[in-house]
């Protein structure tokens, strides 16, 4: 009984120290994505080179993460429940990673952008955008430490906002485009921006699903609506071959 | 010695039916990668139609996949490189998972760019390069069952062909579009479908990666080359200001 007990707050402390590594990833990425859209807005290079910097650091604590998981595995032969804690641990360090990446990239086009042309208003609509994905994240990562399913169905309901956001944005664009050909470049940039930072979205929602499969043993039953309607919305062609 | 015989068979056995999984789901991505590119160079909207419909089917197959290891993670405990085994098979079906959803967010907008104007030759371009990644997935996955390191390392080499059909597309976009502003629509849908072919090359890279990880221990030295140079291309930045 006393080894049973030992081996199950042996199994709990990795845990707890894998799940602060999460949380700290989490915090990395929520300041990533903050400070490369800051850095877009205000045209600061300098933040910009910053955030690219420190995203070795993000991938070097998914590397760990995933070694710390893989360790426990090994030595604890976690099973049903906790199996699925730490699997889920390697799904949700993966997300993170991806949506460092994408802040990486924004803070990349920064450097570009800011030697064109601005065009006006985007790089603040863009922020609000980002910032939206930011809060999404701080909740799901406080859903996750919760264990709150209310909250991570939250997180994933409000992705649709995020994705209204961006079909406002792809149809700003095309009309700058279409209004002065300077604006052409700029904006196939700005447009990656938004679209990195919609994906963003869909990633914090895919790491709300594995919080609801972590607590409930199951993914959300409503397949997430889609999302991105610039590829199925026939309003948008007859706009481009008139 | 015939239990550790047993156990040892046992997970052999539970292993062969993952990796026939992961075989006939990379299948199933190809397939999905070369239905989505003809679908949009013949302007085919049934096959589109038909590859959107089949990602389901992809996606069930990951959720198996993912079952099955947890299952034998439970059940057999697997240590050392067993364990790289089943860790690396759920990266894997992760990696090829997003191919698929790629290859589907192409096959929506073949939908779409059915009812624009043709912009010249872009489809063919567009297609060539699915082409190569594909051949790349077909090359993966046969390293992957033959743990065969070289055609890694050379399937990762090969993606910077990928990047560079992609930056030549992307310049190719940007002059159709100042051209004519009826480009605009179209080539911004197109610039998506070449951007997403130029991450399903990332993604095949990094199942190459995960197969070197898993033959070797250890992720291949070089951080592979970055690739999308239409971010850092200062090149890029006068034309669009001008």
């Amino acid at each position: 009984m006393s080894d049973h007990q030992h081996i199950v707050s042996s199994f709990d402390r990795d845990l707890e120290t894998i799940q602060a590594h999460i949380m700290k990833m989490g915090g990395m990425v929520e300041r990533a994505i903050s400070d490369a859209a800051r850095s877009l807005e205000t045209r600061d290079d300098e933040l910009a080179e910053e955030v690219r910097g420190r995203d070795k650091a993000i991938d070097a604590l998914e590397e760990q993460i995933n070694e710390e998981a893989a360790r426990v595995l090994a030595l604890r032969s976690p099973a049903a429940r906790d199996l699925r804690v730490v699997l889920t641990v390697i799904k949700i360090s993966a997300s993170l990673e991806r949506i460092g990446d994408y802040a990486k990239n924004m803070a990349k086009r920064t450097s570009v952008l800011s030697q064109m042309a601005a065009v006006n208003g985007s790089p603040s609509a863009l922020r609000r955008m980002a910032r939206e994905v930011e809060e999404m994240l701080k909740d799901v990562l406080d859903a996750y430490i919760q264990r709150d399913m209310d909250l991570a169905h939250e997180v994933i309901r409000r992705d649709l906002d995020v994705d209204q956001m961006y079909n406002a944005i792809f149809r700003e664009f095309l009309t700058f485009m279409m209004e002065d050909p300077r604006n052409i470049t700029p904006c196939m940039h700005l447009h990656f921006i938004a679209k990195n930072t919609e994906r963003m979205g869909d990633l914090v929602t895919s790491i709300a699903e594995q919080v609801i499969y972590l607590v409930s043993g199951q993914f959300p039953d409503d397949p997430r609506p889609k999302s991105d309607t610039t590829s199925v919305d026939p309003s948008l062609a007859p706009k481009g071959s008139h």
